[in-house]
């Protein structure tokens, strides 16, 4: 969905999946994750870095070790569903990576849809779960439609405000698109990440419009003294900070957690407190509604109409995900871009745990 | 949510929420419909007036009069509710007002989500309903977080896009709010509805950056120029296509409805063929997830939290919907306010129909 170049993929070397796959596991277990934690931490990052989305992809495996180790995040969680009514659940995920509750609780969605239409989990005591859309996709695959929606440490100020006070709050929603790779809208509800403004700090170059503010919450094209996100929208940024809230009252009221202002900061000093963020999956079966094959039918007619749309001069038109899943097929047969930064801190994990560095086969 | 003040405020006089109501039910019902179809269409109407969103508020009633005079709406339906797995129905809504379809499909959601924690009905052969948020209040007002999408005839480009691809597509989501008044997001996914063009165009005022296209698909600030929306979100405007694309997936695939480019034109020639548009409706019950009075505290902390936030210089910060129930109180005071223009089409309903006009109290 991102409308500029993956950050990571300038002087990047690259590295098979694969081999990512099984050094980020490693490097999980041995800073004391058990092997699903490991694993769903890693098929998460993954996910992220196949489609181009580097921000959530495997650079967060640093961070993740840290956490482990810190013991911010249960490597070893329990986690317990929750069934009051009907067709959700709470799942009290006992600061479990992010990452395994959302799978799970996915998991779970699904099951609970695939005999009730829908199904959703709000989930309790996770942490920071990396790409919101890896869930949804889950979803999709199993032949359904999947909402992940996610608050996180506060970024975003409101439509008219002078603070950070929303995270970045993503919604993300996946469908079967009627051909291999789901139709998957994953979007921030603030115009950009705010490691974007840091990349365009170090390129010296000025932000786009009504993305950032300044302390007083006036918009600043400056990079360097912006200090917090815009709402999606610019002037009518009234409508991405009320989608930002939508995604506070699901992950957050609903699950009794934190408000994205109350979340300890992702990269703060302390790393061994655990952050009660909450989540929230839904599922639901288009096959309750109508035959899967008129779904199907009525998804591919309507990707074909939008794909041939005419465009503005110098323009493409593409559907969610359309971006995405091209890049991942790239990336599968190149690897993935690891930009010298990342490179360094793998060089570090592999050191201090005493796991072998996954060589590349330079840049692409 | 809107930012600029409503349309119909400059020269208007006042009428009782009361005679216009009772105008409203007297004329529909003339036309042809049933008490119960001229009483939804009625009742969403003056929900959009009480709000301030005169768009979608009482001048519609010529227009759906029009529509159930000339058989596009069927005065007299029959809705069918269809049951294909757990918690979720369809209903065939025999081309019934959008408004009677909605009311009573959120009716529905709502007693399923009381006994199943969650229930959502997807609206077939629907018409125009009006203010999305109407319904989603319906399910807040019952202690439930309600959801409402309907894709409608096109006016909106795609990201990159030269032709009218998706309706406005409404999201709405209400939620209790721990007091009287829900929370209440309710937002078309283009920044401005394509009236508001017409409207700036009358003015001889320029129109915000990035928010309609001429003819090729380049943005113009001439509204006299204008053909097609541009998407919410500017130069991150593949955001807001994603979002009219979720409403478009759960509006028209999952019903098998009209695609948002197949709907015939609201204010077109023909007023006797139905627009077979699809719409879809979900409760959900925070009591399925935790304590009701630990949710309504939730609420209550975080739009406390909210509502004193730090604003940026000359800035208020409002939560979805804040404006709009302090606009519909001073309302319920002072009166609808009906412009001259719609004045004018009330007083010729009146004559056509034998109804009399109800006399306002003068300018506010």
């Amino acid at each position: 969905m991102s409308s500029t170049a993956p950050v990571s993929e300038t002087e990047a070397q690259c590295i098979a999946l694969e081999d990512l796959s099984a050094f980020s596991i490693s490097v999980l277990s041995a800073a004391g994750a058990n092997l699903e934690t490991a694993s769903a931490a890693t098929r998460a990052m993954l996910h992220g870095s196949r489609l181009g989305i580097d921000s959530h992809g495997i650079r967060l495996l640093p961070h993740y070790a840290k956490a482990i180790r810190g013991g911010r995040v249960n490597g070893r969680p329990r986690l317990d569903f929750n069934y009051r009514a009907g067709v959700v659940a709470t799942l009290n995920a006992g600061d479990a990576h992010g990452a395994l509750a959302a799978y799970e609780a996915m998991k779970e969605a699904i099951s609970i849809a695939r005999f009730n239409g829908m199904g959703a989990v709000a989930i309790q005591r996770g942490s920071h779960f990396g790409p919101a859309g890896a869930y949804a996709v889950e979803a999709a695959r199993a032949g359904m439609i999947g909402v992940t929606f996610c608050n996180s440490d506060a970024f975003v100020r409101l439509h008219g405000g002078a603070e950070r006070f929303h995270g970045t709050n993503p919604i993300a929603v996946a469908a079967p698109s009627g051909s291999d790779d789901p139709w998957l809208l994953d979007m921030a509800t603030s115009s950009i990440p705010y490691n974007r403004i840091r990349l365009f700090e170090s390129l010296g170059q000025p932000l786009p419009r009504s993305v950032a503010s300044l302390a007083d919450g006036e918009d600043t094209l400056d990079a360097a003294q912006a200090v917090m996100l815009a709402p999606l929208g610019g002037e009518f940024g009234f409508k991405g900070a009320g989608l930002a809230g939508l995604v506070e009252i699901f992950s957050a009221v609903l699950t009794g957690m934190k408000l994205s202002s109350e979340i300890l900061p992702m990269e703060g000093e302390d790393m061994s407190t655990p952050r009660y963020m909450g989540a929230f999956v839904m599922a639901i079966d288009p096959a309750a509604f109508l035959d899967p094959a008129e779904f199907k039918n009525g998804m591919r007619r309507y990707l074909h109409s939008l794909r041939n749309s005419p465009t503005a001069a110098g323009e493409t038109v593409l559907a969610p995900g359309d971006r995405e899943w091209a890049e991942a097929a790239r990336r599968d047969r190149e690897g993935i871009p690891i930009d010298p930064k990342t490179e360094l801190a793998f060089r570090d994990l592999a050191e201090a745990y005493g796991v072998p560095f996954p060589e590349g086969t330079g840049t692409p």
